[in-house]
């Protein structure tokens, strides 16, 4: 046992890492020398601890605090990961990992009895910034995307996930489902910064997931004809740019028309991207989010027909592909029950991103614990965390692990 | 002196530099491994020809014919380019550096007499697809851009020109205007492929530039709210990309609304540009052409006070900035004459697209050859020279520049 460290000393000591001098914020993307300094980081923390860290064949990493019998039978899990969106906040994902180390720290010190292993868990790739599919690590350790498709992946350079995995000793040919090791584990509760104004507008510091709203991303290829863009007359084009333009707003106007409806269009890329050049071709990705998945599945095909309209209208041609999708997920009922009564004061909301705990809930009991973020703003150098928030997130999360590690009994009679 | 080579066969020695798999094409970009290639093989072309090869200050290559005296007074030049824009032809700029190395054989083997030495010169990025400038290096010797903004220009990494010069060998303090060069040069004559349909609609392979409209380049950056896609709801948003994709929609329709006006946005980047992330800034380039320099001034001024009402509806602001411009220029009256004595055949055409030619028209008497390109289209793969019509270029060239180099004593006469 070590001495008790404090939530915003481990952030401070990993707040040099992955700065986005360009951006803003921090830029951590899988694979990149930032994440695999976080990685070495975490490792050397988990060391310090004594416990067993162990890569699993995704590239997350688990730190087991082990039984003294080894039994790892309906393990607990927390944890969360350490990638980041590009010119992202700090605390999304590490303030997770760094709560996990903190409440074991406070476990550890309060000599809990227990009858359940505990592992602290860094998923990879769950903002998907890198190869386009958002909690990729999860994903495929649940079996939720084949390892087919994702090692066919791109990043924006046009390297596979395979390609890239395997510069970085991870073997691609061995990735995806992990049944037993998914069999070990009887619950995940992760905690996370809030990325809305929740917290702000109840004005309290902690609170308990009630659900994440379903949400997907597709991918709009629009094909027109690249030209000269000063031989060519604005009669003769076939410019794919204006056309993608036009579905933008299409898109933002179609969404604040449906109530709680969220969608966004933040990466486009016109090919060949010359100043002087008329485009072949856009691609944009869209995220849409609604917390009923059928108003979704029609949001996306309303979107689809106009983009349809609108790309014959330019006299152009149009992909339309789904990346991935994630339906509304309502984490387990009676794990966040537990969790309340450990939380008495904590509120109970829903959330808008997705989560690994929201990939992992559809088969294992999952729950999440938000912390307050003051400037309700996320994914971007705005996102912040006030220290007395930070330690308050590290002590729930202990408070609430701590009845849990006693469970396999009472799962067991249940 | 040595056997004359084709031009096709010229071209075919470098049609496998800069070849873009992912963007289909070439792409040459300047201080890229490929523009290097290209400036070596010029180089050795140059060597085995005897010619006299010397860098100038500002990155371009001059390859000196002398006369046995020496006298570099009142030279004749020609040439062109080697960069393309990203995913581009081959033929933009290398066709006229090949058709010169063969002209300048061909005048050997006519074993002309002649009192001007003729200079092929290699211009370092024309397309400005690097640094943003276009025509940069000749822009550079004649003083038409400022060294110090010069060094400034960024790369898309964000790099100076000053910097990535330095790397490559090119001093970046002793960059700028080069009077004693200028005052030596007499002429250009400039071959260059069409990039319209001119030559198609008038069934001929070769034309004489009778002007190229003026054009320039404008940056808009839109500032937002850089959010999270899921945790965001409509109504709170300050989406720069819907600003920006509206902006894109009324240049087109404000262009249009403009007889023979020409603008393009083909190149738009969303900062930061994750899929889950509502951006925090857009940033768009428009390149804006007119015959009639006071529409361009006059379209620029509608684009911008439109933009700025867009910015504002949306609840973003923005900056607007001009990158370059450059005015119509009209080329020499008196040397595209004696072109048209040289090719009777061939007919007089305007043109939207810039040239190095374009910049030096301003001081030193300039004239353009263009040869046919069967697909009307190009800064795009599918830019074309039929083999027959790129030997026929080669040969006007030659024809061209003959009575052109004996033209000391007739100036001196006149």
């Amino acid at each position: 046992m070590i001495a008790t460290a404090s939530v915003t000393g481990l952030m401070r000591d990993i707040e040099h890492l992955g700065i986005d001098l360009r951006r803003g914020g921090y830029s951590r993307p899988m694979f990149s020398t930032a994440e695999a300094d976080l990685r070495s980081w975490f490792i050397a923390e988990a060391e310090r601890r004594d416990l067993s860290v162990e890569p699993d064949l995704n590239g997350a990493i688990w730190a087991w605090w082990d039984l003294p019998n080894g039994n790892r039978e309906d393990a607990l899990i927390t944890g969360s990961h350490l990638d980041s969106v590009p010119g992202g906040g700090q605390f999304d994902g590490p303030l997770g990992v760094a709560s996990a180390l903190v409440a074991l720290d406070e476990l550890q010190k309060r000599e809990i009895s227990r009858d359940r292993a505990l592992s602290i868990v860094v998923f990879p790739e769950e903002e998907g910034s890198r190869f386009g599919v958002a909690c990729l690590g999860s994903r495929l350790m649940a079996g939720a995307i084949s390892p087919d498709v994702a090692r066919n992946l791109r990043d924006a350079e046009g390297n596979t996930f395979a390609e890239i995995a395997r510069k970085h000793g991870l073997d691609p040919e061995h990735i995806g489902p992990q049944p037993e090791l998914m069999a070990q584990v009887g619950a995940f509760v992760e905690l996370h910064v809030e990325q809305g104004r929740g917290l702000i507008d109840l004005n309290q510091p902690i609170a308990i997931a009630s659900s994440i709203i379903g949400h997907g991303r597709w991918r709009i290829s629009v094909y027109g004809q690249g030209n000269h863009a000063g031989t060519t007359l604005m009669s003769d084009r076939r410019d794919p740019m204006i056309a993608a333009a036009r579905m933008v707003v299409k898109i933002r106007d179609l969404a604040t028309g449906e109530s709680d409806a969220r969608a966004t269009v933040g990466r486009l890329q016109p090919v060949p991207g010359g100043t002087n050049v008329i485009a072949s071709r856009v691609d944009f990705w869209i995220d849409v989010r609604h917390p009923d998945d059928a108003v979704t599945a029609h949001l996306v095909e309303d979107i689809r027909e106009q983009a349809e309209l609108i790309a014959a209208e330019e006299s152009c041609t149009m992909e339309f592909r789904e990346e991935s999708i994630s339906p509304t997920v309502s984490f387990d009922a009676s794990l966040s029950k537990r969790l309340q009564e450990s939380l008495p004061s904590a509120p109970i909301l829903s959330t808008g991103a997705g989560h690994d705990a929201g990939v992992l809930a559809a088969s294992i009991p999952s729950a999440m614990i938000f912390v307050r973020n003051p400037s309700g703003i996320s994914h971007s150098p705005e996102e912040y965390v006030e220290d007395a928030d930070a330690e308050l997130g590290g002590t729930a999360l202990a408070d609430a692990l701590q009845p849990l590690l006693l469970n396999v009994s009472s799962r067991a009679e249940a």
